[in-house]
């Protein structure tokens, strides 16, 4: 029997459901889905879409009410967005499935439902209490990001030897012992400390980690511009990032459609679609399934024992 | 007869001559390269390089003493590279060539030498007492950056709508009317002021320097990670960024071998092979021309009239 996976719905009026039905097929391969939604939602998204419901087809049970309404930024998708998600949080935690793939919420529809967090990860920090690292890319190069949704202007505040170190333990302690390359954080990686110094603080903290780890597990740092060209790439699968933009900024360049988003070091495996609800174009039978594909692959990877 | 192009050599320990020799049968098709360095030198590294002097080949001499010692960087090679260099801004402002191309110097043999120049485009702004706009990539998408060489935590400083107004038409005076994507500075360009809000001038100076043109010139703020995916790029080829590695990093993910680098808004045109001396290759047939000719190229279209 194949490996058990929740799928968390999304935002109703957005592509969420459209996916999650044209990619049955292909992912029904690999594992075994638990669609968190009710299955008159997948009935009735399927008849605007013109296919059929798929015969293998699991859905758990939310009981909450829904009205289709493509693009329409609402209450009602946002209450049932998030309780799809908090219902493939609990079957995670009972250990009825081995991950969470969640498609794209509304953050509008669920500040209009009174929900407060920035996102999913957000939430996730809130339910279990605990710190988690994002973690965006495919196959080919994942990116950590050290800090995330701050001004950049803040940035630099945030550098030190002590909560990168912090991080760098984390994010080995859930991936396993890969090669990563950390990135400076100023041009030119500082040049000698001409550029900025905060490089000083990363070297420490990266030299305090392989020493705690007793392996060269991580490399740096790495010279912003350059860490992204095809030579140095080729080194690492895994990268951190000190901000937001100085790791998606190029992954989005190189592999835009194929991303995903990983959350690591939670007491669940969750990964995620890496685009938007795409409301201008619901229901259209015109989303691109591939970033959905990889996080259900990427599930399936990430809660491997390691 | 075809256009004058000077080409000052770089550091003579590097892979300047090679290149210049090596690809001197592609450019004289479309150009007329005049080789800021004495005829000697030229000898000396084909020798080395076991290729032969081509017999079109025009130099303009430096009457200064040399010895090439690949990988060793010292005073005697920064002199020779700057009066190279030198030679080159000379040929333009006479009027002798259309524009300089230049290939790369090594900073610390420039010290060594005893000049203070961070590197071309510094001494190009000394020399001519002006700012300069440094703007890096190729056919495909050029990056022009509004600050440079700074550390990080000085980037927001630097975002005014003044300034970034005057840069904005300094690059539009010098570049012709082409759409420019102007890039927001903070993650997903600020979200409406909660990550940060420097996006405010960054709008301001594009609506005045839109008003000012009549024209809609610029578009932005972009945000920063989506600017240079596939979808985004179709629709620029010339963006801003406000910082080195919010405009490089994407640009060399995407185009290493092929970038090169522009300096805008000066009395004289001058583009540059985007990679350094390559000491550890230098004289060993190995270097990669690409940059190269596409500097070349980019010196002939940047020289036409706009």
């Amino acid at each position: 029997m194949s490996a058990k996976i929740a799928i968390s719905i999304g935002d109703y009026n957005g592509v969420g459901p459209e996916i999650a039905l044209r990619a049955h097929p292909q992912i029904a391969l690999t594992c075994t889905p638990l669609y968190c939604c009710d299955r008159a939602l997948l009935e009735a998204a399927a008849k605007r879409l013109h296919v059929s419901l798929p015969d293998d087809l699991i859905s758990v049970p939310l009981n909450l009410p829904f009205e289709i309404r493509p693009g329409v930024v609402e209450a009602q998708s946002g209450v049932y967005s998030y309780a799809s998600f908090m219902k493939g949080v609990e079957l995670c935690e009972e250990g009825e499935v081995s991950a969470l793939v969640t498609l794209p919420i509304h953050k509008e529809a669920w500040a209009k439902a009174g929900l407060s967090f920035v996102g999913h990860t957000d939430a996730l920090r809130r339910h279990f209490k605990q710190e988690a690292i994002m973690m965006l890319g495919c196959e080919s190069m994942y990116v950590a990001l050290f800090t995330e949704h701050i001004p950049l202007r803040e940035v630099a505040l945030h550098v030190s030897q002590k909560e990168l170190t912090r991080f760098l333990m984390d994010f080995v302690a859930a991936l396993g012992p890969s090669k990563v390359g950390v990135l400076g954080l100023n041009p030119h990686a500082g040049d000698h400390g001409v550029l900025g110094d905060e490089e000083r603080a990363i070297e420490a903290a990266i030299a305090e980690c392989n020493a705690a780890l007793g392996a060269p597990i991580f490399e740096g740092p790495l010279v912003p511009d350059v860490a992204f060209t095809p030579r140095v790439r080729a080194h690492y699968r895994y990268f951190v990032a000190m901000y937001h933009d100085q790791g998606l900024a190029p992954l989005k360049a190189l592999y835009f459609d194929e991303s995903i988003n990983v959350s690591l070091g939670l007491p669940i495996v969750r990964t995620s679609v890496d685009h938007g609800t795409a409301f201008d174009i619901a229901y259209q039978n015109r989303a691109d399934l591939q970033s959905y594909l990889n996080a259900v692959h990427a599930a399936l990877d990430f809660s491997q024992p390691k």
